[in-house]
Order: structure tokens, then sequence, then C-alpha cells
């Protein structure tokens, strides 16, 4: 800490795909980016995004990137339209590189980060050699990737052919929408414990803990929840689920020692309305 | 090998947390430690611990610390208690520095190791600069680690408010009990091929494969097992489960090319009762 | 890329098994090797192999490991006769070295490189000192792996008793037979899209996507797929299965949008008939 000469820096390539871990696709990538960065630390972010969910990567993606040092290039790879006219991009964006399909994965990022570049990925010395119509994650995204990686801004503008970041693909509705007292918003994420994340940032809601009469309505399931804690360890005994500031940033609704999804019955995409003291 | 200066060694940091793989909360702890600690080796032990289940977590940290090198720092993350007021705290314990909630988490870490030192984790210079109240591990944990494991001992102590040892939670009845020509013990993890392993240490039972007689009984769901196999493959056919030494260091229950929990329908948490012949 | 001397190379360790994720297993593995191999990069391609399933890993291994840069370690463990008196080997094939249990599960790897060399794991310097019966994943094959990384082709025999090549165990009737119109083949893989991966290489079908009348038949299930794409994207809608060319090398069927392994109820193993225009 003392001597910053000893630290060796090395560059940080964070993935995100659809793939699951059932198959070699996650690792034949990782093979791929050691092959041309052997020096770069490979990080997942997760690979069990539900399988073509656009929206629950981005989501992901979004509570993640703030997190990972300056410079990181993020290979993201949800890609439903692979082998379509959908297009292959890389953006810089605030300190961050971003890889993969033009599809809405970055719109969260987009949104919050001034971009400073965008390229379509046309440059082929930078992909393998022979590009399968079915596995542009190891053909194309990796390889850019590591590449960038390696020689980061530099090599940038050397990928393609430059866009205008406003022809970027966005994601409707995926933001929470206020309407007088109440806010319109759905799930975007259930975690590994049952927590379900709703679409309103928190900055949304500085009245979340502080007044009274607060609530959250699944109109189709018909639950309310009322119970607000600022802490999971404050949550009520007995299985009411309450509200919560999630990690990630976004209102949580929880339920103690068990799982919200299962106990209220509710499942990902359900419909959310916040409803603030008039 | 013979050129001992070429080897470059790296700081090695294990997690193991049960947040599952399908959030990005791992991946954003990595993110974090590599940002501070760039030159890390960071390894998973597993993610998979039962959501809130520290013993099944102090079980599978217990089988996995002694293969790691010398200060090598864990990084552990199963807590209930997140946002209560449970100590998050290092130890450093036999060779290694252990990092995670006080919960009993470390107890068999504590009960197989000489504590050389035990902080609790108050400086926030080592922390993120928002600490949430539900991902200590994001926010406390992982920077922490990663600051022990740039500057391994001589940071340690900078962590925090040093503690007594004898302060640190334990498990209870985590141990197997002796009476008489009886062990009562319980079952503390079922693997990936079914195998369910007791909490009976080998050492406690060197007459396992020596004497007759020698059986284990599941009282409650009425199941005695009598075989025992030191090798696998020497198991008897026909889906007759055996007993085996784990290579855990604890003895197991197996059928050969089976499962043996959903043969013989045991979960985790059984009570076994081991019979010696008397 | 310009100064080849800034590029610090670091050996490649690719982790294949069959111990999933929820054990400390896999997590061991890497603490032994990353404290013989400090420098090595660890790479998993997957340890969701089905249990103990031989043929199932060793087509995930033939279909990942030409995407590994030269000299790349593969520790691979399917190894249902762990224990008994099944062979531990090392083999250099092609660019790459292979360690593992000699039942088959580098098939496809023998049948595809010339094989330079071969030696039983008999040299127990290289081993961990305490060798438990059911456990050489962590007390052969991942410290011979980690020191094979370090030392590359030097070390190589210095592992044990040179074997002949010819001796080592194949899988029998895992590739496809051609059969005058037909070819006689089965499903080798189903992916997380549910997409059927069969054994048939595209290189023995040249005519998959020029001729008519192609058609691929399920004889046990009464299943025919007629349509075929290049592209998923160009896929039927409406749920209809259609025959495409699987980033793999082989054939595949998927559908749209959707999961082929589901839609038509067909599962691992399942028995393919190819006809070809006469």
């Amino acid at each position: 800490m003392t001597q910053p000469t000893i630290i060796y820096t090395r560059p940080v390539i964070a993935l995100m795909t659809d793939f699951g871990l059932g198959d070699g696709y996650v690792g034949v990538m990782k093979g791929v980016i050691a092959g041309i960065a052997p020096d770069a630390h490979i990080i997942d972010i997760t690979h069990a995004v539900p399988p073509q969910n656009v929206p629950s990567g981005a989501w992901i993606l979004a509570t993640a990137y703030r997190y990972f040092t300056k410079n990181t290039v993020y290979v993201c790879v949800v890609d439903p339209g692979v082998g379509s006219t959908r297009r292959a991009i890389a953006v810089h964006a605030g300190d961050w590189f971003f890889v993969g399909p033009d599809n809405g994965l970055f719109s969260y990022v987009l949104a919050e980060q001034p971009v400073q570049a965008a390229v379509l990925l046309t440059n082929s010395t930078y992909h393998l050699p022979n590009i399968s119509s079915t596995f542009h994650g190891r053909d194309i995204f990796a390889p850019v990737g590591a590449y960038l990686a390696r020689g980061q801004a530099e090599t940038f503008h050397e990928l393609g052919t430059p866009i205008d970041p406003i022809t970027l693909q966005l994601l409707e509705a995926s933001l929470a929408t206020r309407r007088g007292p109440t806010i319109d918003a759905h799930i975007v994420h259930i975690d590994n414990f049952g927590n379900l994340v709703t679409s309103i940032p928190l900055s949304m809601v500085p009245e979340l803990f502080t007044t009274s009469q607060v609530r959250i309505i699944f109109p189709r399931e018909g639950v309310v929840v009322e119970q607000r804690r600022r802490f999971f360890a404050d949550g009520p005994a007995g299985g009411q689920a309450f509200i919560y500031s999630d990690s990630s940033g976004y209102v949580g609704i929880a339920v103690r020692n068990g799982n919200a999804a299962k106990t209220l019955g509710i499942g990902y995409g359900a419909s959310v309305t916040y409803v603030t003291p008039a």
C-alpha cells in the first residue's frame, strides 16, 4: 500500500451471459480471452440471466457495473437475435467499456453514464477467424473484449465503424413512472433469497422511511405490503412481508428468514403500484 | 521449479457465501476486490451454501480451508443477522485469515487452529464509503479481505478493535458425541452425488474398517447401514448403501453409482447413531 | 500488441468435472493448484457434467479444448471408477496436456489430435502427501496439473511410467455411423437453451443446407424434423423445430425462442436417424 510500484495492475474483464454453467460455453469464452489477454482478470457477474431475458440482464448489469474498477471491459451476451440483423457493438460509457449485442442490454448504463463513443464491431481483425451464426460470444464478443482490455481506449476506435450513440437500442418501460401520488413499476429481479426487487430507485422515494401510509400493491395478485423496515434483522416475525431498501439501490420486498416470492406468490415481471401519501 | 525466482506469488482470496450465482452479488464482491487488490487470485469455495444455513457453511469451510496456501484470506458470508447487532470480524487462525460475520461460521476453524488474533471490523477506512444495511459482503467483507490480502499481517491490526477470541461465537452441538458404545451425530452435508456425510470425524472411529459389527442407524427414518467399504468401486452392487471414509475426513454413507440421499430418503441434518462393537 | 515483452504470459489450467458447485470440491482443487502454481490462470470449462456421465463429459471437452491457448493443461474429472484399478493418466496431445482418469473422457481428443506422449501418474512426488480413495481430483489430478503448468513439457516425463497411447481407453459408439442414405447417431448434449446437439459432425453432411429432403428422425419418440435454417433468427415462428449448424461443429435441433428438448420431449442419449436424399 505504501509502495504503489509493487501493485501489479491487470485489466479486468467482467462477463455476463444467459449461457448457464452447464455447458462449456462460458469456459470457451474465457479460453479465447486468456489466449489474447493472458494477463486479464476475468470476473463472472453471472451466467444465470434467465435465457434470452434482456431486461433481466440489463438490470443485473445496472446493479453491478459501478463496483468495478475504471477501464473494466464488460462482455455481455443475452442475445436472442444472434445471427439476425441486430448490431454487435462496443460502447465507451463513463469509465468503462461495454461489448455485446445492441438490443437494450446496456439501457441502464446508457441512461446513467455519459457515452464517450460507440462503434459497430465491423473489423474482423479482432474476431476469431471463423464466425458461427449462433455463438458470437465466443467468436466476436470475447476476442473484442480481450483486445480492448489489452489496449483499452487506443484500440477502441479500431474495432469498427463509429456509430451515433443516439441510435443505440433502449428498453422501453423499464423504468418506474410517477402518476400523481402513485408510481407504476414492476419486479425486475428475484434474488437467491426470494427477495423481490422493484424498478423503483430509492432516489425516487425519499419519503420511504420517513412518512406514514406508504404501501406497495400488486394489483394482479391482490397483495398489499405496508410494513417497512430499514434493516433486515428488524423485519416482522411470523412471515409478514415488508418493504426495504435493497442493496442494489432499488425498493425491495422481503420476508424475514423467508422467501418473499414464494410467500406472496409473486413472479418476475409482476406489476407493482407504489402509493405515497397524497 | 528449479528457478524459484520465476514464480510470481499472488495473494489468494477464497470466497464462500450463500448468495448463489444467479444474481450479480458474487461478481460485485469480486469487482470490489479486484479494484483494491488487482493482483489477487480470487477462488470460489462455493456460493451454494443453503441460504442462511450457518452450520452447513461452517462445515464446507472446515473441509476446504486446509488445502489452501498459507496466508490465504477467506471471505465468508452466510449472514442471516446482517444489519443487526451481530459483529463483523476478522480472525487470524493457524496460517490463514478469516473475514465474515461472528455467528459461528468459523466454528470448526476455531476448534482446530490456534487463534493468533481477532478484530472487530470497526475501521471504516477499509470499507466502501457507503454501507448498505443488507450487503456487508460487498461493502465491508470484500474490501477488508482485499486490503488484508494486499498487506497481510501488517494490516490486520489496523482493521479495528482487538477482541478476545474467547468471545467468538461457536455453533453448539455441531460435533459428534460419544455415549458408551454409540456416537450421536447428524448429517452435515449431502454432496453433488447424493453421498451423505456425517459429523463423525474418521479420527474418532479408528475401528471403522478393522472390526466387525459396526453400523450406522438413522433412528427417525428407521434405516440401518451395515456394509462398509474402503473404496467406492468396491461398493455393493444392487443399490445397497455402504459406509465409507469421505475425502473430507468424516464418515460417509454412499450407494455405488447411485444417490444415497434419495435411495434412503435421508435429508440434511438427519440424526445419526453410530454403533461400535461394545 | 506491438510490444510483446509487455505481455505477461501465465500458464492456463482448464478444469472440467461432474462435482457441481454446491460442495467445496472444485474450490479445494483450485486451492491446491494455486499453492503449487500461484501464477496459473484457472478456467472452468464446466463442473456440471451429469454425475458420472463420461460420454457427456467427453463431448463437452471436445467442443471446448480447441479454443484454449497452446500448452493449456486440462484437468478433467468424471471418474466413476475412482479407487478401482482404472489408471490415472496424463496425455500430451496436439498442443495441449490432458490429466485425468483413463476411462474414455479424452476419446474425442485422442481421435482428433496426434498423441505425443502418455504417462501413468505413478510418481507420488507430484501428488498430495495423503491420497484419499475417493477424491483423486484434489489429491492427484490437481497437483499434477499444477506442476505440469509450471514446468510444462519438461515435467511431463517425470510424472510417471510412459504408456503406449494405443492402450488408452476409448468410448465405443460415440460417433455417428453412416449406413447408405442414413446416419445413425444420438443426442450428445442438451444445452442451457434446450437445443439438442447430435453426434453428427457438420463435416459429415456437407449437403445439409444445399439439398432438399434432408430430415432427422427420432425413431423411439416418433418425431420428424424437416425444417432447416442456417440462422437462429430465421427459425420458423410458432414453435416448430428446425435443424441448424451448432456452434460446436455438430448438427443441432432447435426451437426459435423456445426449448427444443421440452417441446419435442427428447432427452439426453436419444437415438437419431439422419436421412439424406438417396
